[in-house]
């Protein structure tokens, strides 16, 4: 890729999309189009598709494929959509970047190499060697949850000196080190553009430097999270606070499910928002998890929609 | 404790105070005077004495009585003194609690039970029988890189309901889960006071609902700490930010020794600031620690507090 | 599947098959062919290709046919070969085994899901999903330092039991656990063959009730863990111990790469070891990992290989 | 220390002595000399007091010199007895050395620093602190499930070859690292005596090279270990077997308890057994613990003593 054809630096509220399913598991379009068509009428500044919200380690190639045409499809160029291309290590993330091409995306995400344990020469390789075969910029995705190692500021700072990465969509759960990511960004002249995947902590990223955020929870409240980001761009954090608070109790939403764990809970509460909220047909998970039928969550999950002003929304 | 002798909750800046040490590892009266003195000056609002900052663990018992003897004594009652009583199990911490209890103290902070393993019903155990067992308030110090717990949230705004605990200092490295906790503890009328201990991210735990710090690098910055404080309170969150990002420069001493990692090189880039900055005579650490002696990473050490403003101001 | 098209349960030596590369990263059949003559000559029960140490994580869809195809061409049925698929999540274990169906296999090892977080609800269903796919029996592998999950013994037995698995590979580490899960094994009427991946307590292993052993270092080395394997069948315990702390002491030539981890170290030591008795052409790994190219860990190695009494055989 | 004055090298069966208390939480010295002459009538070479399993982490100073007192006095020098010295930090460990030096001890056992995170050079400090510090030989705990820092084989024998540490107690749940140790000792002219900690894995320890066992489970079956060793010793790896698979079998008993977990579940399961064979008065455990009180569990515990051939034994 040449810097001359490379866009504008994406920044902004990217939600990473959920995958809607029908009953029987296939992807469910009509519930996806309207997914898409509600982020897009709230503001959003580009979608994610294929990350983790987006249950892509779960999916067959012919499901990666299938999500990505739909997603391009049903945005048609409104906004950029960037896509994951998550996988063990570098030849399978390339295989993927292969057959990502002939959708129209404005970038990729990676991880570092998981499943076998890699150090710093061979994270710093593969990363090399996934944006060499790039046709868009490459996102450094940093997961630590998923992944099980953690990408350090110093690494990324270099890897976007270098031209290898545009940005990092920072999952670590590690503040600290975000704000340290933040500093050495600026001090090297922010070659990085810095986004942020904790939902509830949207503002603290904000102030220490980010520039958008890629919430889960945004597939929820899309709107809130594009009135917060407008918030800290004018300076205003009393109002970033206040709707940080709100989206911090609606994602409780994730808690309630019992006896679930990861995106199970996750995932699955917020497919069941959305399918309360009339959005999604259906709440159902990619196999081997299961959809959350608890009639007692579910109703949980509809108490805190009402509490944070969701769901009269949808009732309007 | 009867609730009526309680004393007005502790907010505010409260460096956990190190603990200077002479050439042969003994207390450092003059340079512990020098210190405290130095933190009272810029306006601190209470002092902890014997955190992990002051080296407790390192501390056999006759050390830690002096310690406190010292604080309290240099202190005089200027601002509340709040003192660690960390140890592996309950009857420990209660011995230390004992042990302090001829101190001025304001209240003591106390960890979950570490090294034999426990769970949920231990932990809770544990503090009921610590604040039972108190003439003071109880802190509870969320600290999972030391004690390999995480305190829920739930968990510790119950404590507080039941008023076993009057705050939580939290250094958890766990910002999601800080901010469930702030929602938590206003929706249950905010029983708790809470503060964050991690350095380079106040800003965002302001945000989140702290209402102080409990900052290592206050030690060598407590004007900054002040001041970020009190804009804060003030709203003025431009200059909470411009502070907490020079704070933030400022901390990059603790990732300059090499070869070095946990208190020795945090607690170790301190003592050798504060020694640079006039403050200690030494930088010497309790056994096993040695100190940092690497002429080169002092001089980065200097460089940082340079280019923060820090090293210029002693010298002026 | 029908139990009655159950092959009987293989036990024994069954090494996980190193994928020799050439010096531009493509499969190096001639290499592969001498090292499974040598494997086959050895006596080795059976051959597990695509396993970690065959370095699966690593390799995109076609090479992983590429190298069944070779493996199981060159292996033409003298012993049964079994073959990972594994992969993050159970649509994408299935198509691994859709792909694997055409080689003549007799039987596929899965781990449980990773990268998405799973709990032992998904992690059952996925078994049984795999399970329900597979035209030949399923092995569970239990790798907590690739996948960070630790299958628990009584979910092991029990999915012996339902049928839905046939054996377990354990390279878990947890030598307790082991015990546990062949004495439970044992006391469900033993559904389960175990064997083990840790090369240096194998004979600890057998005296826990292992069926046999799944040694990486066995691709250097496959006639000493043979001969064990006899000793342990015949009750000889002095000559399983002689046999395996000679074999310990061979597997000192991992540990000799410096600054590499994981596979990049270990299965580094064994390409390169293969590579010094002239079985291997190269030590190439697979992208993003670097070979071993350090003369003095080279030397180290040899100097290994010679005080085992392997460079001497190979030069006989 | 010198060396003339050292003890012939402790080796055998060691059990880490449990602390019986009464319904109050005093210690209960009948139940200590009936569990103690129970040892020593079973064989036993030595007694650990004060260890994990001693529950030595949740007593106070005055409780540990009450306990090394009564011990001393109880064994009365038939067997070595060795004490833990178990705290954070250096100072502390020499403040439990100076306190224990009035008693009649055939060593000491330390780990490593914990609580404050130290690094290599520190626990390399620290160990030879201590046993610079100590009038009879130190072991060295290796037990990262409490002291969350694995000791490396290089360096314990390093320690060792130095005279600084005469043996190693593994509870390391390592296999692969204790077989490492083993070479690496026997390499180096055997200076450390290696012990292993892990009940249900003594025979595989002794296959690699353990010259004894320090088993929690050997409080309660002390023959069983007893008669293993010997039969370790003369090579009738059958008679070994035997005996593992009875205690493996009875160490059941610690996975019974519901909720529960650490010496919770694992000591509370041991002094449970001992309640109901008759040698402990109660099944208290020390503050913050409860005791297993829960009937069924009780009942399912005295059914594997049952099983295992204790409960009817006690009966004869």
């Amino acid at each position: 890729m040449t810097s001359t054809s490379a866009p504008a630096p994406l920044t902004g509220v990217i939600p990473p999309l959920l995958t809607p399913l029908t009953a029987d598991g296939q992807l469910d379009r009509p519930s996806l189009e309207r997914l898409v068509t509600r982020l897009l009428e709230a503001g959003v500044d580009g979608i994610f598709a294929l990350g983790s919200s987006g249950e892509i380690a779960f999916f067959d190639d012919a499901q990666r494929a299938e999500v990505l045409e739909a997603v391009t499809g049903t945005v048609a160029g409104q906004v950029p959509v960037i896509a994951g291309v998550i996988d063990t290590q570098t030849r399978r993330v390339i295989q993927h970047l292969r057959a990502a091409e002939r959708f129209d995306l404005g970038g990729y995400v990676a991880t570092a190499p998981f499943y076998a344990v890699t150090g710093p020469e061979e994270i710093d390789a593969h990363f090399r060697a996934v944006a060499a075969a790039a046709d868009a910029p490459v996102w450094a995705y940093d997961i630590p949850v998923c992944v099980h190692a953690k990408l350090s500021p110093q690494h990324l700072v270099a890897l976007g000196a270098d031209g290898v990465i545009t940005g990092v969509k920072d999952s670590s759960g590690d503040d600290v080190s975000f704000r340290r990511l933040a500093g050495m960004n600026r001090a090297s002249g922010s070659p990085l553009t810095l986004l942020t995947g904790h939902e509830v902590v949207v503002d603290g990223a904000y102030l220490a430097g980010a520039a958008g955020s890629v919430p889960g929870l945004g597939n929820v409240d899309p709107g809130g999270y594009v009135r917060m980001h407008r918030a800290a761009r004018a300076g205003d954090w009393e109002q970033v606070r206040t709707e940080q608070e709100r989206l911090a109790a609606l994602f409780e939403i994730v808690f309630q499910p019992v006896g679930k764990t990861g995106p199970a809970a996750g995932v699955g509460a917020f497919k069941t928002a959305l399918r309360e909220l009339g959005v999604l047909s259906t709440n159902v998970m990619a196999t081997p998890m299961s959809p959350i039928d608890d009639a007692e969550v579910v109703a949980r999950i509809r108490t805190i929609l009402e509490q944070t002003g969701l769901l009269e929304g949808a009732r309007a």
